[in-house]
């Protein structure tokens, strides 16, 4: 897939280095890693450096293992979300070094220890105190990806001082990610306040017509401040690795 | 229905003035009048005070000239809305000082000229120009009920310094009714900031996700910031009625 | 934010009183006190007098105390909605006279002994039996705000003669709070009954297409009779601050 | 497929005055009648001695006309519903006394003189003047299958007196049908104050979170009151249609 | 309400053989019993004959229990739905002779001995094995009411020979109540083979894009078939009182 | 992507016969068009031996001609779905053989002449009258791929006996295409008296209820008899396409 | 209602070798067996030698163990579906070879041993490790149908150099089954790339805006990619069965 | 609200060359112009340099010009968005330069002739030839905004070559716009494929269960690729407008 590579196997291939049907079993197998109920995709890390990423939720706690295992091997920086106390508990046999966040819900292995850029920020701000869970799902994605995060936290538009008291923090931010439930219009008002890119995370936060996080999506989605792009329900990984790639340059 | 008729009623019986057919006769023929597709309804007006109300559309001129001449004949103020111009100029037929305003899509016809309450004023606040027409349905029918309004438009929470200039003016208010469409996150902001009820109005205004204002009910009805009671999509009638009930007292 | 405050600070800037830095900071300062996970607003509490709101759900015991306390040695009124028997238990170590009201699922600490307006009475109405906990969760707010209430339990239109023989009860009331699961077709028959304003709160009571109360949102936000606004499904608490709001003045 | 002919052609095969293949064929020519673009059906009315009936949305004026002629050339009374104007046009050519019902949108051939049931009545009910496209539809169906209606229009619970004012009428009838769009809650009362089975149509008149008649439709299928069962929105033929088979016996 | 007894309540009042206060407050008893979180309505049943019915779900125990006392005290026959197992032991303590249809969900307590039409029946038809709890439901209220039933259970038209084996019974029936979940065909199948009513009960069987019923739900309401009406997802009871409704004349 | 192409390229390259720059051209170039806002691929044609398709909706006259001029040049036999008579006469212009179905609203260049499977038939059914043209493009697109189609009309589920009089027919068939809107029963019936797959076309036909052919995509969805498939709403193509599928092995 | 009975059925009583009476019986009686809560259907088990299926779901162990006895006794291949390790328990009491597949939750007992068509393969493929349970109740439905299966799991479209080397299995494969969760992409892509037909399943495994299934559902629904028909939600087992429709030819 | 202005106001306070109330008055003040219907907010273009924007849809024509005016008055480059002809021709009486751009539906005034970031590319990328329309509104909005843009369109999944074949493009951008309608599985797909941020435009383009966009916008928000954000239906400006924030560093 991958044009420079591709290039360099078929000047092997012309050369002779390469018998055909090597090329074509070349071709084929692109790092990733065969465990029969995963393929252990290697690819992007070596492309972009960032760790591997396990999502860990719908797993088994031994098919979990088997993808660390096979990670651990390579030597990868390793993320594990939306990981349960057991699914840490079975991970600690083979990585007796794995951090457990327990807010966060996220599983730290060999976090990446080289700042992605040192002097840029990932602002994580959230409406109210039961966002935090999924905000620390996005705070603990970037610093294991080895970025700088400025948490920011309750500060939801029904007291509005509480977020203009923070205008400072928000200003300064090469990105900030916006995670709120109910009805989200936090999104909104920061992208309003802000000229930096805006990344909205709803949170199934809410009841009754809240529809567990559909209330805040609509929301994000209808933004009528410019500048701000959304990620699913309670993805505060997604919003994470978005802003780590805009940051990274 | 009405406790003290009924004991008129029933005094009269008792004294023998009235005969039991015919009380049965007036218990089924409180104030409202059958022109076959309508019964026109003069019992509120009486209670009240309130100008007599025709939603117009999905009736056809003729039953909306049939219903205002019937109440023509009683002296009332009468409101007509969502009426097109063709239905206006139905009605110019029998009520020759009707007038219509045209973004509003309102017929008003012999509006109250008392003041519902001369110190208290509704504010009508729009998130953007395109909510206009729905604000201005809630403030021609606030004002035909009596009642002051202040317009405040076009303040949406992207430019926030837009509504804090109107900071003032939102908290004279006695209530505030709030008009906003695609992600109705005004509604929330201004709830925060002001210590009397909020009438949230989502409207059908925007695209996509929005989906002709369900974006904006759901924010609405979602709002972190308590006080805000949410009415009908595009229901600017609706809000102020409720308005001018808390005028009234 | 405050226009007076704005406006004393500034004439102490001019004074020289104040130093601009000092301004500055004051300007971020409006009371609030941030926890960390939360930023506790005194703001509200100040200018309105109404007692201070905890919603427990999705909060930690842990953080339900820090922000009740917190609250308490500011001496204010505390009320902790949605909250479990457990949270409560945690509150009763650092408010040791907090009173748990089960059906309500409320949390009550030093509630508002001042009566918010002794004239006037919020009328609470629910549906069926079902509907009752999310009407004593209206209830148990407005008198933690020190108004009074007039409790009418179970008089849903199925049975039209229940809710008639309450008419009076009804007629004297200053807002009509009506709480409906199932169809809801309530909350319009009470708004065709009363000349005051009622705010309708539907609930999930209800099965199948009820969609957890979807449906008796939608019933209540169609209403044909006018003066008739709704707050989110479940939302006792809303409702009940909405009514204080409108008793107030 | 019916019983009793399948044993008298048995019966006839046993005796052999009816061939095999005879017989196989006439099991698969049960009454009905192929034009290509439609099989007309003739079984229902022979078996109930109901109309034929012709949904003419969605079919070409010629498909109406063609199916309009094999029912005729049987004799049949028909009943056409949702059918335009210049539907109605095309058929008059080929029948000239049809009828055209312009508020029910019905074309009617030779209705059936015969009464269904002469002391019964179908109570045909509207919330609303807008909903009584819907009501005619029902009543022109009902009074084409020979069946007596009383029409009952605009007396919805927004003036609960008016409904009232008509108890009497209502308790006559042997079914009602309760025609409502918005939010539908008539079903519901009517449900609560007759002992006979009512049979709700919600109609799709409203705006906003009516949603075309969702909302009205979710109401009336949560109806608190017992012996309320619906049909589709807007089908004032379907209630019709099942109103007189309950009234037939 | 009653009409008759307004009549002769007014004839007392006009011979001074009732005051006018005691006609007022006779007015507002009609019967019913007020049990502060319940208003036991005994007018039902009084006026048709049908057994009380106790809906138990999101009632405590000893409401349900308080209810049924009230009930038994008048010789009432009772009829509790949607019963767990605890509740019916709590009913026990007060009506020893209390039965449970564990499938159906009932308690039964001295059940209608007359019938209430000897000579009708009411089939009861599902579509899966599955769907039994919801017919239950339906064939043990009609049993309570007196009215003898035709259990047709498992006759889904994917082996339509099943349904058809059963023609006969199915034609024999006064009315037909079909249940059915999943994609909830069969009611438009029996619609179109029998002659009598079809009341359809969609049922919350099925995964995936059955949406808990609401599959079923559409399908039956947009049946292509006529005489059917629908009542909610799972509603058994609702079915089987519209049923009775019909039977009884 | 194709693997013996790729094989053989390889092979050049091994040879020398293509330079490593020609060859990653090549990988490039696999046979598709690019005319800008277009890249016409020819690719399946090649492989599979089907017509070419276009897609017309949503498309400017011009860019339709475009892409069939496109086409015409390599000798493609070309089918045109969802085509206005307006963009039949624009195509027209540059084939003059070209050929419109306007129940199918489809456009026909140069069909295939060859049988794909000369003992194979696909029938295609429909439950109603209006369905038709839906069922159409199905007929047109197969009989373009060189596919006999047996047409099955008006056979819903109301009349069941019309589609057992079908029985014979709908068993020869290889694949059965079911096409119906309202409540789309019919693709489970069909599914329980045939042995060989069903594939479901919901269509868009109905009203109320059926929400623009969702009731009956759910219906079909979820068919309780198995073997059935479904395609998208109205997606006569579609259906046809796979049922080419399924007969050519 | 098969053909070739019937007229055999038929010539018996033209002959008198079967009374009328006793074919009319015959013809009720095709093949199911009547348990009260069931009718097993052993008639589609005659028809296309597929062992019979029960969906184990929503059925009490007591009704699996009885539907399994009655399939026992006629020497059936039985495949039991959605079953729990409970349900499987049950079924060894009566069938001590029962072998209980947990990742697919499926009981087999006797499967079959002939091959369906020994030179076709269903390939079976997933997106992710989540999905892999849904695939595998298609992978053992097919193989207990006789059908071999080619597994190719964790192969979404995020990494599609994985996917791009199983190039080779996927086109050989004569049906492609694709399981996939959240946004269902792979179904598009997999059916561009091959030229056999592709049954999509779409998996509930996602979160937030995938609202269990629907996502994914809704992707493949309107694959831009011709080819691709879809079934249920989890449907594994409906997929398979179709694909082994197609396979047998 | 801006940090740097409110201490230079409270500088020239605390000198005295402000007094109380001018500072009042200049805080209401920032720089935004009432016309009344409209508040044309100067204060982004201020800030951050990109060019004001007008959302026309639902603003009458002379509204349009109105704001336009405003703007041209101040200089600024200006970008109408949602722009008919009508609203063209309209602007072009006070703005002879404007250009329009049909299929975009935008009108440019005065477009920024300074380069954003010259080494930089947005690329914009469609699924399909009817989604170019959308593409368009993006491309026009950065190429006002002074960035070069790619356009790749017509690179749908069904045909993996023709994307494959553009990858060297993709590559090289910094931030990758995709716009695809359907089942817009372009987006995972290009997200699996680069390692710059990709914005998802889900399109209204489709039909049936497209449901105008939903079943697109279901599938990015779900995206199994990290980096992939999202913007409301068919919002190419939106788009466009946060990648150039992200491009502006």
């Amino acid at each position: 897939m991958d044009h420079d590579n591709l290039r360099k196997l078929l000047k092997q291939v012309q050369k002779g280095t390469s018998s055909i049907d090597d090329a074509l079993e070349e071709l084929k197998t692109l790092p990733f890693e065969d465990l029969g109920y995963a393929k252990v995709d290697h690819h992007r890390e070596i492309r972009n450096g960032f760790p591997e990423v396990i999502y860990c939720e719908g797993k088994t706690i031994d098919q979990v293992k088997g993808i660390t295992l096979a990670m651990i091997q390579r030597g990868s920086s390793i993320l594990g979300t939306r990981a349960s106390k057991d699914v840490y508990e079975g991970v600690l046999e083979i990585a007796p070094d794995a951090v457990y966040h327990a807010s966060a819900k996220c599983i730290v292995v060999n976090p990446k220890t080289q700042q992605l850029h040192p002097e840029r920020t990932i602002a994580v701000v959230t409406a109210g105190t039961s966002d935090i869970s999924v905000a620390e799902e996005a705070a603990v994605t970037a610093e294991t990806f080895g970025q700088k995060v400025d948490r920011i936290y309750d500060v939801g538009v029904a007291g509005l001082h509480r977020l203009l008291a923070q205008l400072d923090r928000l200003r300064k931010a090469h990105v900030v990610i916006v995670v709120a439930g109910m009805e989200g219009a936090l999104a909104s008002v920061v992208g309003g306040l802000v000229d930096r890119p805006v990344i909205a995370v709803p949170t199934s936060i809410g009841y009754g017509a809240s529809f567990n996080g559909l209330a805040a999506l609509l929301t994000m989605l209808n933004s009528c401040a410019s500048g701000v792009s959304v990620v699913n329900i309670d993805n505060g990984f997604g919003a994470a690795y978005t802003a780590c790639l805009m940051i990274k340059d």
